[in-house]
């Protein structure tokens, strides 16, 4: 371990009414004061594990090597879902076995089962293991404890898919699969696809959006505008408008490219 | 003093859209830079006492020794209700005299006025005493300075009271004194009073449980369950789903236990 | 830079839904380890410029020197508004130059634009400055790295404009330009104009409220009072309620002050 703190993040659909939050950042400051703890979102919807992997994709490289990835939506809490850690260097990822890390962990990591008690709290509720056993694991994995003291190693992980374009000759065919505050509309299509490619037509809905644009900026409100956005991904947008809204999108929407 | 960084928990009805808690946090680390600030909840009701207490109750217990608990609910605030603090070791306690301290002081206590102005902002407002007294007062007791130097000792705090359950020879009575975001229904029978019962009968409203449940999904949705909850109470749960909603649950709803 | 650890506050229109508070963290910590970062609100309505100046203007004062202020409404991001540094002793703020600054900076500051960009993460998107500029920026400033080392020092900053209260001999009359959670009615009427003055009578729309209130609790609800709030503007409220429902009342709305 180096001198550096080190840093836990902390992504959940526990919100922010409840003391749930408060509690896990409370057992993991108990066994390591010197911790950092950096929140991503406590409003994955309610069980929506397939939102909280697709956060979790957008956030976890932003991180330091070392950063532990705390992430708990867990419907499965106490049943025989296993809780488990994995080691994808540089980062460790602790959580449910539900395909919450589909799209975080590299080609070569290894997962281990949560099976010692040694490092959880002594008792260990039927509800709350974000408090009673990922909590305390990431605080003792922060102070060094390797994740294979933690319990067996594991062969795989649980891995949800998400849907992939269809590519052909002279189109892409996308879908809308996440909204973000702003109502900008993220599809599947990854940046690569579209690199060296011009005069494009992409059609939502009735739509039709005449090539990307470089900022929001570029076309006036209501009219759609199609962007690269943060994380690589098509997204379909309107300046200083919810595109959601406007366009009435909805997850799952069809969104086609049209290439010379 | 050891060199372990002190820990401020934060617990308001402050809410999340305007800097008042930023600004408490920017008092409290101009005078104690070196102090780790953990939010509880800042989306208490407004001025609901009593669901800050409750909050506090879950939470006050999962964090190390010496941490200063700072509950600001303060519908009284600039009227007679005292500022106080309260020595209730291994804890300190912070906030308005109003009851939000209800269910975490111990049997031995010691409260006291926070009246030296030594410890204030150097002008207090008449509105926000959680910047002016309370944060300032904090810091203060993160850096050392005892609670006593605060101000008189005082006789008692104010205490507000939970329904307690009805317990019968073969029943018990106890009702919703809670939900969770999740829609959990939390109620005020705690796990000690159904220790080593069987064959328990759990009715509410219309709906008749058998049994307590060892996780949330070994019942089907909609089909309510009964299971301890995190805090160590009786909750009506629906996996996946929210029991309040589904059942229409309401808080002060009755909750029925027949023992064989 | 003093061993004291430095401070970067944050506030955007983010929300608190999507990854992106926390990414931006991310890489203020890749680069900065020690520094502490504190959350003003990222609940400024999308796009809301003028709030978010108004949020800074309550909060930046109570923060120590040489704290960073980051803040990021940016409906012009990608365009050609300019990323900025401003020098305002005791405080650096960074942030868009559209006029989120307006009301925080003295009269004798510095303002240099962001474009070198070794300060930059190598890859700048399109949507995305917060993660991509301005975090980075923020970090290396934390660091010690002068605000000159930026880019060119800039002629001046956009500012906007509140409207200012109309004083005569025997009436001052202000609006309301904002609301806090507790629906408390924010003028633009500051303490200063109404010291000394007794007897006054305020009125907004068909409500005549006699004198200003020491504490909310000084009237019952629903009558409506007024008193001097935390940031020394003068106020409308309801105790125990919310002034806005209550009184039906909008932003711009006339509150008229007469004087004996």
């Amino acid at each position: 371990m180096s001198g550096i703190p080190r840093i836990i993040t902390f992504t959940s659909d526990f919100g922010l009414e409840d003391p749930f939050v408060g509690i896990v950042k409370g057992v993991i400051l108990s066994l390591n004061p010197n911790v950092t703890i950096v929140d991503i979102t406590h409003l994955i919807p309610p069980h929506d594990v397939l939102q909280a992997a697709l956060t979790l994709r957008s956030a976890y490289r932003f991180f330091p090597p070392q950063t532990i990835h705390l992430a708990v939506v867990d419907p499965g809490v106490g049943s025989s879902r296993k809780p488990i850690v994995i080691d994808s260097p540089p980062y460790l990822f602790v959580g449910p076995d539900n395909g919450i890390f589909s799209f975080v962990v590299g080609e070569n990591f290894s997962a281990y089962l949560l099976e010692n008690p040694r490092f959880f709290l002594p008792k260990v509720s039927k509800t709350f293991h974000g408090r009673d056993i990922f909590a305390p694991v990431s605080a003792h994995l922060s102070l060094g404890v390797p994740p294979s003291a933690m319990g067996r190693k594991l062969d795989g992980i649980e891995k949800l898919s998400l849907p992939t374009p269809v590519v052909q000759e002279n189109r892409i065919v996308g879908q809308i699969i996440a909204f973000d505050r702003f109502g900008n509309a993220i599809t599947n299509i990854p940046e690569e696809l579209l690199e060296g490619k011009e005069n494009l037509k992409i059609r939502i809905g009735e739509h039709i959006i005449e090539g990307l644009s470089n900022f929001y900026g570029e076309k006036e409100p209501p009219a759609p505008l199609a962007i690269i956005g943060s994380s690589g991904f098509l997204e379909i947008s309107v300046n200083l408008a919810s595109a959601r809204e406007i366009l009435r999108l909805e997850k799952g929407d069809e969104v086609e490219i049209k290439l010379p």
